[in-house]
């Protein structure tokens, strides 16, 4: 044990678990259990409770100060060079203002996704200003609130095209100078639902033969190779056709050049890196997807848009939610969950800091960097291949490019080799004149003096087609005017934060979520150079920090898991998903079983298990639960029975999204083995189990698990998230790789050497997904220790039943294991309550605000109902004060029933209350101010205010808008 | 000029200056001058006017990339190697969630001090936490809310035991194991005042003859050397004759040790640098000072207490007041202005976090350590000279000391070499068996391994004599343990923060005190750990970078003031003030002037300058003011003529405080010398004048600059302070020296070098006072430039008479220029206002709370005035909400004044309205509930809500409570 006892710098699990150990002593009381040794043995069956490895390959945890130490020297293996690769990954300088403010700031980074609008204006706002910038320089009508990258944004690009197409082909037209890893992404997920990929070169134009059964089409502007061709003529030729036209665009190239809804593409799709947002080998940077009018509702992904409040105020919120995966389940079109929403936040804060003029500016200056470079590489014999270019030249000197790329790297830049004869580099936002002349040099010009740079670059003009230079305006809103000095942006930063609520203010207890500590030490490396600055592509020995410390993930997370080997590129849990679905697909074909393709799902399953299944090409068949919440073993045996020489996997999460911990879990993953399928567990619950049971022990093939849940990653207000998929070996050649992964046993086709080998199609565009926030699980990991992680399990499941036992009486809990306890999470059933009273879940979420409180996960695996997950992060008096505050709210909702308020006049339905609300105008309610908005004693020296009051969601998905609204509707 | 044409990456100083060139051409309008330019020429007088030099050693402008890349490279020439000097400067583990949410965080470091306690509840929550700590581990009844460092608390102790000593003797008596930087600060200041110190052995006790005539004593315990003595016999032995008792105390050791109070100190002071503040080269860290009952009125420095508000709820402010230097003037005993605010929050969080238990098992580690390295010296043949130790071990091996001392520092550690026979060495916090095992084979144990170590600091016994072990309880207040998890402090630092007011949230408009942007770049590298983990005597091969950049600021800063030489040791603007006149003092006794000590300061001073000139041995002569508020010069001509034999000096401030640019500088600077006079400027309004004027040129002999004013330092809430000396070159020779500086040429009795040197008494504990904190100012410098500073100080000019020509309708401004302009600030007369309708300066203070202001500076220089100096970081917008805000002040008062509102109930009188006021109970004031809190239209959108109704001085003062109350207090 590593207690205070012995060393008390090195309990970190002291800090990060909240109860103490006489906290928890109160706490089994009330539950009923003489110990938390006998209440997880309770909980758990005994069937699959294993006590962690003797001989684990975790070392024994160290303190802060010693993980921080042996991160920065793992740092320190990473070397930082100037990246001019390119190819969708720019250098760019972040705003110390929006660092500090912003990525390092617990207000900004430890809240959830604003599915509680109410107390998410802030971080609603500041997305706005994203879809606002997106659909602003890309020309489109609307954009959603952020993908996950560059490269998925196009496979949603294609996915809507299909849906949105009137051509019935299956055939998607394919610009050859797109980005490669777009195009490796686009040949994976494609065949998957079953979409054939036609190339063709932008100048010429798809041929008709090609045209022919396609209902969509990509191209690149700029292109991969920084040629620009004007994508009109295609545009219109799919068009002709009913077919639909997606544009992967350059944000910053869309300040000078004509955008994609000036040359009338359908879809919009790119990253926003290039906005502020650090290289990190990877990622996490925001991608974006934005569409014309008419296609709004084809949007994948969350969706901010305007509404009102009940005072009729302006209000923000997430629009059309019925689009989402976790409600369409199968006929979902989508498996996209979570957004970028930090990173989005980051990059439109860019955009308001420097505004239309100052991104027009950078533009234009790396566009005459670019220029200075192209003359400087014509005066030393190379071939500028492109007549026009913005930031990206190919230049081709016969034999000579290896030799001027190592030149290069020697004098501290890294350039893309394409081939024997061609190289191509990329100036961005930090190229300075200083480089221009270093790499003039390199190229062998004589005299490449700093001032010569100097003037070059002054007197350049653009590399840019004259007839494709941008007239339409941008960003015109205030809000891009408003914040151009330091205060005045620190200060809107600080504005729209406290509207917010996050972990830094009290419990967030969401069901299924898990939202514990993200702690101030596991986020310190994310913003070292050494992490922050580093290209996807460099080359191997830059990178060898970052390798290491991802092949310690991979081994801590496979023996945690019991799976043999891990892959880290998914950048979402539901790409995690469909990597692991994948990786059972391409199983099941290797063998020649093409057949097995359906997936069986429990009902109680999130919907995006049922999303996922059908992008990986299955066929979703419904497995029943019985009255326990448990998967109904018959139904489930006729199920595989009905289906034996055709299925692929079950999918099921545990413990259950019930909350519980199955009794008869191996039975199930037995059944599905034996009929032939492989077992997906979904590690959604992982909190639950760590350090107490493996998946890969009691039947699983493999799982994801969510870092950004047991592992610490903070949510960021809905993203960035890392969903790593852990498998048994035989997956392990199915598991993602990709094609300029570092590591030769992560590539395609790759077989296995020391470690087993990824060789599956990619799921990322970046070879590693999220590199740069993996730093925060690798410290977690490394200051807690297996024991530590163990005991944040047996934390967890005490705090969950520790409620469940507090507020049963007054909510129901809807459903226990054999034990009668739950795992880490407990849902309580509010429909006994609404049926007396009226009172719906909705009431209660949002006079929780009142109280100060996050709602649990409301409606979530059962309508009517919340599921609360205290996580081991909180302490036993903020446990009290939510099972206090549920308390007085069940009264309050017993003096409605009683008739003492009216159903349409009380406390409750009026909730949440703004100041406001409670200051201004006559007081009409049959209860007091006071107790609107100061419910119990104390209160007062705490209170959270909400910005708005309830919000109208109806109103805002039948007049949808997205953008940022003009001032004068704050009126 | 730098500017968005050219290179926006550059341009810093667009985002530092708050108004746009649009903004500006508005406000010159406002202010009826037709440029920038024009108005400077207007408002300085052309005797003074100086264009910036044409050559200037500020190199050109920077982004924020290049500089921080730039102050990188000087970072990586300082060597970290493990400190084990000690002398009263220790390693420590800062808690991550400490450093993030309070040293990274603006919402405490740009707060300023708590003068306007009703915004400022959390820091002063924050501070009373340091009291109560201090005062428990101490044992003495009341704890000041911080000093300096310990060698200059040790002075104060010094004074505070002269001034309560029923002795009337100038003797002091001074333990000779003082830490030997507390002696060489005593020696130096005890001279000024005219205190003989006496030293004595400890173990022996000062003799009858040394006790005879001495006021009091210090006992540094445990000693320098390591060496523990109990101090009763002494203590008992000065009080029998009616002395005080100054006992300096290490306050880890506290946790083990009985404690100054267990033995009968009158006072006890010290250091809480070891409580989690970085060792920073020295600084800065929050000394302490604390008192048995009966001295609390006695207390230097600020003093944090307990009151009630007009609603009867507890709260905090600064107690005592009127004990402060700026009251008191030449009257005051102290100069102390401010404290160590930042510091001292950062210390109490540390307590807060650990514990009693935690602190105590941290000293016990240490202790245990320092027991196995004694053990290891014995073992290999060293004698460990003292019988008793805490951390530290005085080890004596003949002819050996240098060596071993060389052999550490090769294997990466710092010991102390006392002489050729003698060496120490200090455990602390962040010392473990790696370190033990590494010491033990230098010192040349054969077998000393990992595990040895680890069970030989297991198994160790303290060191610490039997009879002084500690019995009494301490930190047994709630808070101390309610803070335990990193989730719980986070949030607690979060709850406080969201109490106050500071830069984040709006302008802080105080006349004098120059609160601009603190930008995030510049802050960003003071936690580096080059920076951070540097000992002061380290030697001066791992210094480098450091010394480098303070050698860059001396350069620099005396370039902008027109001086020849700058001293960065003093740590806030008062010991900048003191080294002045120190300085000033030397020369002129250097030249046999020894009665030259009557110092000249006009009326409209600031009180500090009266108290310093008392410290520094002279007599203050007060010069009359004309009507227009300017030095009037018959006075001083006749003044000067009166006392022609003994004038020391004039002290002047520049601008004036009354914020103007007396025309006649350089008359009055003339008249000063003519008779022999030194003058010195004060240097607090710089802002007014860089770039376009330096004191240097006309007439100043030495300055005092505050880096924490015109040069970014944060003000934190009460400091930390930097206050620089510039100076004159034939004053060099007696501007501050250090025995330990790592330069040569600034050490006591060094001559010059290649600069001048520095060598008088030092007034710091650390050679360069607070140099962690020194690459703020050199990365502001560094990214202004000269051309960005003079920048600055035209937006500042414009800014101040912008809101001068808005606002003198309705409050007259009391003074200008000759030109009809202010300086950098301006004087609103409210005595007309409150004789027409009773509305106080306080009234309008508070009130200004309620529309979202810090209030400007009240009642100075002038009483019944505010003083409004906006800076040049405020943008136009914030400009005008603060004027509107005054304006509709005015309206609500000239609504009292026509008797629309009872002159005792109306919104100003009772302001500043807490939301539970505005929305408890009845209603009952003729002004309406949003009135009271929404006063003008749309602040709901940012409300700030203070805690606290206005709080009651005097009964706080009557009432004297200044440590944490009971729980129940609060009900």
């Amino acid at each position: 044990m590593t207690t205070r006892d012995q060393n008390l710098q090195t309990s970190f699990a002291d800090r990060h678990i909240g109860t103490t150990a006489a906290d928890q002593r109160v706490m089994l009381d009330a539950v009923g259990q003489p110990s938390l040794d006998a209440l997880v043995r309770a909980a758990i069956p005994e069937s699959i409770h294993a006590a962690p490895t003797e001989r684990s390959s975790i070392p024994a945890a160290v303190g802060e100060t010693e993980a921080l130490a042996e991160l920065r020297t793992k740092a320190a293996r990473n070397t930082v060079r100037r990246a001019m690769i390119g190819l969708g990954y720019h250098g760019t300088h972040t705003p110390t203002v929006i660092q500090r403010n912003v990525l390092e700031n617990p207000s900004w980074y430890t809240a959830y996704t604003p599915y509680q609008p109410e107390i998410s204006q802030g971080r609603l706002e500041a997305l706005i200003n994203f879809q606002t910038m997106v659909s602003d320089l890309t020309g489109m009508a609307t954009a959603g609130a952020s993908m996950l990258d560059e490269g998925t944004a196009v496979v949603e690009g294609m996915l809507l095209a299909r849906r949105a197409s009137k051509v019935k082909g299956d055939a998607f037209l394919v610009d050859a100078d797109l980005l490669p890893q777009t195009r490796a992404l686009l040949d994976h997920r494609a065949d998957a639902v079953g979409i054939t990929l036609r190339a063709f070169d932008a100048v010429d134009g798809p041929t008709d033969e090609q045209l022919d059964g396609a209902f969509g089409v990509v191209l690149q502007y700029p292109g991969a190779s920084g040629r620009i061709v004007d994508p009109s003529t295609t545009i219109e030729r799919i068009h002709a056709g009913g077919g639909i036209a997606v544009v992967a665009a350059d944000l910053l190239a869309m300040t000078l050049l004509a955008s994609p809804g000036d040359l009338g593409a359908d879809v919009a799709v790119g990253t926003s890196q290039r906005f502020g947002v650090p290289l990190g080998f990877g990622g996490p940077h925001a991608g974006y997807l934005a569409v014309r009018a008419g296609l709004e509702r084809q949007l994948p992904g969350r969706l901010v848009g305007v509404s009102f409040d009940a005072d009729g105020q302006m209000a923000y919120r997430l629009s059309l939610q019925t689009r989402e995966q976790h409600i369409r389940r199968e006929k979902a079109t989508s498996n996209i969950c979570t957004a970028q929403v930090l990173l989005a936040v980051m990059a439109s804060m860019y955009a308001v800091y420097h505004g239309p003029e100052g991104l027009r500016f950078i533009a234009d200056r790396v566009a005459r960097t670019t220029t200075a470079l192209a003359t400087a590489a014509r005066d030393a014999g190379f071939e500028v291949v492109h007549e026009h270019w913005f930031d990206t030249l190919t230049l081709r000197a016969a034999g000579r490019a290896a030799s001027v790329v190592d030149a290069a790297r020697d004098a501290g830049y890294l350039l893309h080799l394409v081939d024997d004869d061609t190289f191509q580099l990329s100036a961005d936002e930090t190229t300075t004149p200083d480089d221009v002349s270093a790499l003039a040099h390199v190229l062998g010009v004589v005299d490449a003096t700093v001032p010569a740079a100097e003037a070059a670059v002054r007197d350049a003009a653009t590399g840019l087609p004259s007839d494709l230079l941008r007239s339409s305006a941008y960003l015109t809103h205030p809000v891009f005017s408003a914040h151009r000095s330091e205060t005045r942006m620190m200060r809107y930063l600080k504005h729209l934060a406290d509207k917010d609520y996050a972990l830094d203010r009290g419990m967030i207890p969401l069901g299924s979520c898990t939202m514990k500590l993200n702690a101030a030490t596991e986020m310190a490396a994310v913003t070292w150079p050494e992490f922050a600055n580093v290209h996807p592509f460099a080359p191997r020995e830059d990178v060898e920090g970052y390798l290491d410390m991802i092949g310690d993930l991979e081994t801590w997370l496979a023996e945690v898991t019991g799976y043999d080997t891990v892959s880290l590129q998914p950048n979402a849990g539901s790409q995690g998903e469909l990597a692991g679905l994948l990786a059972i697909r391409g199983y099941h074909r290797s063998r020649g079983d093409v057949d097995r393709t359906v997936c069986l799902i429990p009902s109680s399953a999130h919907g995006t298990n049922a999303a996922s299944a059908v992008l990986a090409g299955m066929k979703v068949v419904v497995v029943a639960c019985d009255e326990d919440g448990n998967v109904d073993l018959g139904d489930l045996r006729a199920k595989t029975a009905q289906h034996a020489d055709t299925l692929a996997a079950l999918m099921i999460t545990y413990p259950s999204t019930h909350g519980v911990y199955e009794h008869d879990v191996r039975e199930v993953c037995d059944a599905v083995h034996e009929a032939g399928g492989q077992v997906y567990v979904d590690g959604a619950n992982l909190n639950a189990l760590l350090g107490h049971a493996r998946f890969g022990d009691f039947g699983g093939d493999v799982s994801h698990l969510n870092l950004h849940k047991t592992f610490c990653i903070p949510h960021g207000g809905g993203g960035p998230g890392v969903g790593p998929v852990a498998a048994k070996a035989h997956l392990a050649p199915f598991l993602p790789a990709h094609a300029m992964a570092q590591d030769e046993d992560r590539r395609p086709g790759s077989t296995s050497g020391d470690r087993l080998a990824h060789a599956g199609g990619p799921v990322s565009a970046a070879p590693y997904g999220s590199p740069s926030i993996l730093p925060i699980t690798w410290t977690y990991v490394r200051m807690m220790g297996l024991e530590g992680l163990t005991r944040a399990t047996e934390a967890a499941v005490l705090g969950a039943n520790y409620i469940a036992a507090r507020l049963r009486d007054a909510f129901p809990v809807l459903y226990t294991g054999e034990s009668g306890l739950v795992a880490h999470e407990c849902i309580l059933d509010l429909r006994p309550l609404r049926e007396a009273s009226g009172v719906t879940v909705d009431d209660v979420a949002k006079r929780l605000v009142d109280y100060g409180f996050h709602a649990p996960t409301m409606s979530f695996p059962v309508a009517g109902t919340l599921m609360v997950e205290p996580t081991e992060s909180e302490d036993l008096a903020e446990l009290d004060r939510f099972v206090d505050a549920m308390l007085a709210i069940r009264a309050e909702a017993a003096a409605v029933e009683r008739g003492e308020w009216p159903a349409d006049d009380n406390p409750l339905v009026h909730a949440p209350h703004t100041a406001a609300s409670a200051i201004s105008g006559e007081w009409t309610h049959p209860y007091t101010r006071e107790q609107a908005v100061y419910p119990v004693p104390g209160i007062s020296a705490r209170k959270y205010w909400p910005p708005v009051r309830r919000i109208d969601q109806a109103y805002g998905d039948r007049n949808l808008v997205c953008a940022c609204p003009p001032i004068e509707a704050f009126a």
